[in-house]
């Protein structure tokens, strides 16, 4: 079930951030389910907009019912009234008990069902255990939100999944959009209103994941919302996502997610960030199995093939971290820091170790620590004894932090132009030397427009150095570990780098069939494995070269084949589901003259008949030179369709597992560095005096393929959406060298 | 410089644990400098024990002098005299002030100079800017340790290597041990005495990178020792962990170690722990060139190879740590739990979430997470609710972790015969829920000898269930993330699975040359690559199958050769100094007669003529079935000297780099782990349909070629040590079908 949306929300987005990105969003508006009239779609029918729901209304109610409000304390329904109460007053809403036998709850007038409320409410929050009634009873009440608390729905199992199934339907039929079930009081928590600065907003499908990034507010960082989406019967994740990118006072996204709901939902709300250059910090559960049949049992997701998640989440810069402590720390230092003005991490310690060990940590993760300059480095020299290393790390010996050389020396280092980020570890407490050196981090953060950030790396953490000085501070990071900090500045150069360059996949989409698709579907075969000829056909059709073949059913027409193929030429059988021809000795190559192709033609098709095998005829193919073997296909994923693969070709494609993925639409660039994540990329360059490989053309050839996935990857409201390709499986494709293209030796297709 | 030992030491081990692992140290009493004479080596040259200094007098002394004592009051040697004199109040120690112009210091007698001393110490503390004079004067005083603090040695280049060299010369010969130079004060530190249990013996080249272990000691983990050693110019940390493994109130070692002066003084004092079952965990600096390069300009150290210094790490059970944060948890963890009790780790939250979020960790991370019986599972549902998954995760949805159900629960599952670790994750803290559990936590430790884990995830960490109740009890492991209780539990199940099956490599180490060493000497070139052929002859000295062969001069004899060994033929142009000999096209296979033959030697030595290459001749050599090309060579460590290596043959290796490699002596069990670890390594169980590998084989060669390494890799103390094998690369080894063994089709090996 998809959700949909209603015309009683405003769609458009509401912050200029957004807008000034140039993005269309009128055709939108009411376009949330793929099949709406008026949505925008790419050829393989998905959307390229989704709506941003108005969760003003939700987050700053005006009218609030509590539906099961009571006062009879001990029971757990009193104290989440109390705690709404709280709320209602902080965001200044007018609260309405509703109960069906109470008069009053807690001194306020209850009403006795939602219809007899006094006013349309902007949010119902429902406190019972079957929100069904209730809801369909909301339908006319012009309630825009409703929160369900109960559980037992889709994490229970099919029984639950089905019961789910009508709350959304009600949901959508009512007009009212449902947060839950499955969800909690968090979005309701009291944050802290006296913290500045850009703040976090945070999502979480299990509301207790969110507990310590709430906690971060007792550590002076800000927290703005918090959206327990719970089962995401109607609202998800996405669109929380959507909404807080819009809001000028986020300054990331932190999420705890356990599985996506609709894949392509979840790509348009990361675009939408993407655009608007707010980051994005997510946990997603679901690395193993057992994670993602856990998170399964709980909120009753699908988690997805993880490396296809990682790869979406990356086309779209949302910064994928192991644990809830990496989330806190990435997301509020990307929530807070302005901006790099370079790239370079100058690393400055009272230890030389340390500044070893954080050397080696950061360098490993791919950070950049330029060598200060000779100039620099004489600068340095002023303040700290000659025979201690200013490189890069800068070691101050310890004693120069004490007294006044301590802040000229972190000035020099802010003041290089290279140096974007100053991190400053400090290993241990020593009080003499370690509350002076946070004092002066403090007081030079204030004055520089650089990222300053320390490591507070004592286990005990009740230290006044840490405590205030560090933490009281808004423009110094601090962090507990070496790890988490040299990751989160790795995410927060890395993002800013994304954010420039980012340039909407969706964008330049297709929207309409190419001419190729006419071609190709003449030859889809639905159900059916193709053989390697029609494989073959159906590449051609979308402009990716094959060998010079013809498919002969007689000796004599293989003879004139090969004539005008022209010798040598490789002969191979050719048969819909046929695999591993190989293996049956069915591919012969290097045949070179009639008498062998004559004779060849006989022992293929005799190998056929003694394993049982129809064959569709005889492929006489040219001989291709050789050159890197590399493999390119589509597979489906459960979340986002078809997907784009290319790896290494040949037998290592199994064993080595070097395969990168890429979910459509993407352009040139996610192309081209999908080639750089492969362990083997260096076979494209050229080893051992081999030319370099033809890359501009395998490139192409992924592009093709994704336009195949796009056009042959439809969905569509009813059963009529299939037909298509279900996987494609070029292997090998041989990359011939630079300026020579590449060509598509085997083609393994299977129709939908 | 290696350190070397005096008669003045006793030399035998001390704890009973150690002896009862029965090892022989007599013949290691002195002999710890490579050369002495009664040193029990290998047949490489290399010692196969090496003495445990006695090192209590160090740490307990009963007479201590400071030479460059003041009680001057603002002078860093006042305050230094200050701490050494509390120190020496602690440990019970008479301290003599030793300076050249003063009558007394801080109110004790002063010596004018060690010379002058009123007895012998155990310790002398070297207060000075240059050591070297004070440590010749020691020479007869029978002083035992010296310690100096001096820095501007190896760590500023060759000039201050040199003064280094002068240092550890000195001590060697004045029969004191010598701590640093460019060591401090935290042997000296005032250690908490009121924690209980096995504590943490911490070794640190940089002593402020021990600064947050011991720290620890706040939060109530006990620590026993503390050795900075610094530059290392006699003690080094492979001698503080031999003592250290020794001592019986140790219960783990914790180092942060930059480089190893000596390599194989690391692996047998890693081994000596390794006996003793002591886990010993490190960081290890240089994983990346711009860590060891630091590291190298701070202590002036070698890193070595990084791929070897941890493989090594690994081949002795040494724990090779991220970041320091992770240093402490796992010696923490390490130090203080029992032997587990089964391998099983349960995981117990209050959300479901949180499970989820643990398991996929978890379960990435190797831990096994076995489903809990359906019989514990209904044991579970008496306290938790049903439709809460209790499968393992136990998910117990809240509610019972607020009464007597709580502790239920905790038993039920710490009494499951397949649960050997129990982790209950408090992602973040709400007293009315995480107080209680942590207190039923706590009392459920003190009655099982189950190792119970908690993670405190709130990042505020002043909280009283975690400060108090956690930390108060030595019985339960807290952490305050998932992913360093993950990674510290892995390391506590590996360490006693490790330590249940180690066998020390040194036992078995050949102690005398094979056979096969006089025939291969022949054979050897000094300082020349041999020829292929030369080469092979060499793997056949060795027992290593190589194809039947013969090089041949003339064509006429290469038709008489390629009839002895049978068509169809491989021919080869051999030379010495010649690689990549297919690129010159001086390879050509399958040649099935004898015009082919007597043509193809035309072609071969018109080519060598054309490219100016001398030739020793054309191997005509028997074609060998196809199998598995994988490559096996040895190759020259800084650190290790001589290592074997094994990764998958041709082309890959150079571009996937996906190689193995042990540290001699290893035994069978490490030859096969080689293999586990690479990740082509599924291409030897047969893929696509083809016959599983002659693993066995292939392991036999590895062991093989560590044989080879052992006897032409031998070190000495003069420069007859060279003459051996600098490096050996057999590549491609045709590993055959199980049971038909595995053949070197070609090999280069390089002369010393």
């Amino acid at each position: 079930m998809l959700g949909s949306t209603h015309g009683t929300l405003t769609m458009t987005p509401r912050s200029a951030r957004v807008l000034a990105c140039g993005e269309q969003t009128a055709g939108a508006v009411h376009g949330s389910a793929y099949g709406a009239a008026d949505a925008v779609l790419d050829v393989s029918g998905r959307p390229l907009h989704a709506p941003v729901p108005d969760l003003d209304r939700f987050f700053r109610p005006e009218a609030v019912a509590v539906v099961g409000a009571s006062d009879a304390e001990g029971r757990p329904n009193a104290g989440i009234t109390r705690q709404l109460m709280a709320w209602a007053e902080r965001v200044g809403a007018r609260l309405h008990p509703v109960h069906p036998s109470r008069r009053e709850v807690y001194g306020l007038p209850c009403a006795a069902s939602v219809a007899a409320l006094p006013e349309p409410v902007d949010v119902a929050v429902l406190l019972v255990a079957d929100p069904l009634p209730v809801l369909e009873q909301l339908a006319g009440t012009k309630t825009r939100f409703a929160v369900a608390f109960a559980s037992g729905f889709a994490e229970t199992g099919a029984e639950g999944a089905a019961a789910q199934a009508r709350l959304a339907e009600t949901a959508a039929r009512s007009g009212v959009r449902l947060l839950g079930p499955n969800t909690n009081l968090n979005a309701f928590e009291r944050f802290r209103d006296d913290l500045e600065g850009p703040a976090i907003a945070l999502i979480t499908q299990s509301g207790h994941q969110g507990r310590p990034l709430f906690a971060l507010q007792e550590l002076g960082i800000r927290l703005s919302h918090w959206a327990p989406t719970g089962n995401e019967a109607d609202l998800e994740s996405a669109d929380f996502l959507s909404y807080f990118a819009t809001l000028p006072e986020v300054g990331a996204v932190a999420a705890y997610v356990e599985g996506f709901k609709d894949g392509r939902r979840f790509l348009l709300a990361a675009d939408r960030a993407a655009r608007a250059g707010v980051p994005v910090v997510a946990v997603k559960v679901g690395r193993t199995e057992a994670g993602a049949r856990t998170a399964a049992s709980h909120t009753g997701k699908l988690t997805g093939a993880d490396a296809t998640v990682d790869a979406a989440m990356r086309q779209f810069g949302v910064i994928r971290v192991a644990g809830l402590d990496e989330l806190q720390d990435t997301a509020a230092l990307l929530a807070r820091a302005r901006p790099p003005r370079a790239e370079g991490v100058a690393v400055y310690a009272i230890s030389g170790g340390t500044g070893a060990h954080f050397a080696d940590l950061a360098t490993a993760e791919g950070l950049h620590l330029p060598a200060l300059s000779a100039g620099k480095q004489a600068e340095l020299h002023q303040w700290i004894p000659e025979y201690l290393s200013v490189t890069n790390p800068v070691d101050n010996g310890g004693h120069p932090v004490g007294d006044w050389r301590g802040r000229k020396i972190i000035d020099a280092i802010l003041a290089d132009p290279d140096v974007g980020v100053l991190v400053c570890p400090i290993t241990g407490p020593f009080p003499p030397m370690s509350d002076k050196l946070a004092r002066d981090l403090v007081a030079a953060a204030e004055e520089t427009d650089k990222l300053v950030c320390v490591v507070w790396g004592s286990p005990v953490g009740t230290e006044d150095a840490y405590r205030h000085t560090l933490l009281g501070s808004s423009r110094v990071a601090t962090f507990r570990t070496f790890g988490n900090c040299v990751r989160a500045v790795r995410a927060y150069l890395g993002h800013h780098r994304f954010a420039r360059a980012y340039r909407s996949p969706f964008d330049d989409a297709p929207r309409s069939p190419s001419p190729s698709l006419r071609k190709a579907e003449a030859l889809l075969r639905p159900g059916q494995q193709l053989s390697e000829h029609a494989g073959k056909q159906l590449l051609r059709a979308y402009g990716i070269r094959v060998p010079r073949e013809q498919l002969c059913t007689s000796a004599a027409g293989a003879v004139r084949a090969a004539a005008q193929v022209g010798y040598p030429v490789v002969m191979k059988a050719s048969a819909p589901q046929l695999a591993h021809k190989s293996e049956y000795g069915l591919v012969r190559l290097g045949l070179t003259s009639a008498s062998q192709v004559r004779d060849t033609y006989r022992e293929l098709t005799e190998i056929a008949r003694a394993e049982d095998i129809e064959l569709d005829g005889v492929l006489v193919c040219q001989l291709v030179d050789p050159g890197v073997e590399m493999a390119v296909g589509i597979t489906q994923d459960e979340l986002f369709g078809p997907t784009v693969t290319v790896g290494l070709g040949g037998v290592l494609v199994e064993v080595l597992r070097d395969v990168a993925v890429r979910v459509p639409p993407f352009g040139e660039d996610q192309a081209r560095a999908m080639l750089g994540e492969l362990r083997g990329a260096a076979l494209l360059d050229g080893v051992r005096g081999r030319a370099p490989a033809d890359t501009d053309a395998l490139v192409e050839v992924v592009l093709r393929v994704q336009r195949m996935a796009l056009e042959l990857g439809r969905v569509g409201p009813g059963p009529e959406s299939g037909g298509g390709l279900a996987e494609l499986d070029i292997n090998p494709l041989v990359v011939l060298p630079r300026g020579h293209g590449a060509v598509a030796l085997d083609a393994l297709a299977v129709c939908r």
